[in-house]
């Protein structure tokens, strides 16, 4: 039977959901291996919603996993319903959804609040040894979750997120999209992807390498 | 330099828009080759627009070019705006926007009205001996579009739309996810991604082949 590894997503769209071509990649390497993937997201109103074209915010509400199954193609579990134990890995594509919808990490940095169900499953995959990849901004999500560890995460060489994760108790490796940063001992493997990628095939050599990953430790 | 595609976008969603892995897989093998990428969609609303966890229509209302925009991570062109000199070829992704935004061949089959600046674009392109790329449910509006022509289109095997092909003058192919059926009079290659998938990873081998395929001929 192939591995079952979980996806979080946080919405669909870089500005107030989950960036998809991210999540989309995610699912596609996946998939290519053979994985039995298990969609989630909360489900819960987004932050806000914001017009891709002009960046402006849109006077409407949009549900997180409404959207979410968007990209999921309908699928796409509760946030709460997924249990650590149904699965043998995770990956948390990123997007601003993960520091505005799952995290209040784009208002509030290094004191961010973290959304309570995201924390217990990431929690209890990181008590079982599991491996946990997260892509983009979620690196700073994850540290935040797993504060004062020690753990060794990179969100390229944004200076301001990284020196949010060194005050979360966290190391911060510097790196650019096509490469991805392991904590051995944590067993979390992070790559970039469009915190400094140019372009969606740069961001995919680091996802690819980051689903690999993944699958080798499930 | 690197070759100009152009990619024309439907909205963001299966059910509403455009289908979102075939539109994202489409630019990752675009970048991949250093192509020069041209994302473009109408500036109207949807036809209406779907829940895709429940599969209800949702009481509100969003513009295709905006939600595209999504995709495209904001940079997405007026459909109008878009010239055949400036690009060596398109490719246009599936989902229901093409069948319902797009055109009205989730309504009316054989007799669906085409968006007219979609029928401009690809004319010119067809004119010029461009090569035109279509996936999923799109080679049933460019069989509509080049209709009387005899052009050899392949949707996968789903029957009723292979009889709409047939009676708007042209010739469906069977044929599976991972293939791509290419009408070399024409310069038409088209590949049924999930009109038949299964699965990301067996549309992406269609849409990988397809994209190598228009790239060649561009």
């Amino acid at each position: 039977m192939g591995k079952r590894i979980g996806v979080v997503l946080s919405g669909c769209g870089v500005y107030d959901g989950a960036e998809i071509h991210e999540a989309t990649l995610t699912l596609y390497f996946l998939d290519k291996a053979g994985t039995k993937v298990v969609c989630m997201a909360p489900d819960k109103d987004q932050f806000h919603v914001v017009n891709h074209l002009t960046g402006d915010e849109m006077p409407e509400r949009r549900n997180v996993r409404v959207e979410s199954a968007r990209i999921a193609r309908g699928d796409v579990k509760r946030l709460d319903e997924v249990k650590a134990t149904e699965l043998d890995g995770l990956i948390i594509p990123g997007g601003f959804g993960m520091a505005k919808n799952l995290s209040t990490l784009a208002f509030d940095g290094a004191n961010a609040q973290v959304d309570e169900d995201l924390v217990a499953l990431v929690m209890a995959m990181h008590g079982a040894g599991k491996p946990i990849g997260a892509l983009c901004i979620t690196p700073a999500v994850l540290s935040k979750i797993l504060a004062e560890r020690g753990v060794r995460l990179t969100i390229g060489n944004d200076e301001g997120t990284a020196e949010a994760i060194r005050n979360m108790g966290n190391t911060h490796v510097e790196s650019g999209a096509e490469q991805i940063i392991i904590d051995e001992q944590n067993n979390v493997i992070s790559s970039a992807a469009y915190m400094c990628a140019a372009s969606i095939a740069e961001a995919g050599v680091g996802i690819e390498k980051l689903v690999a990953e993944v699958l080798k430790r499930a």
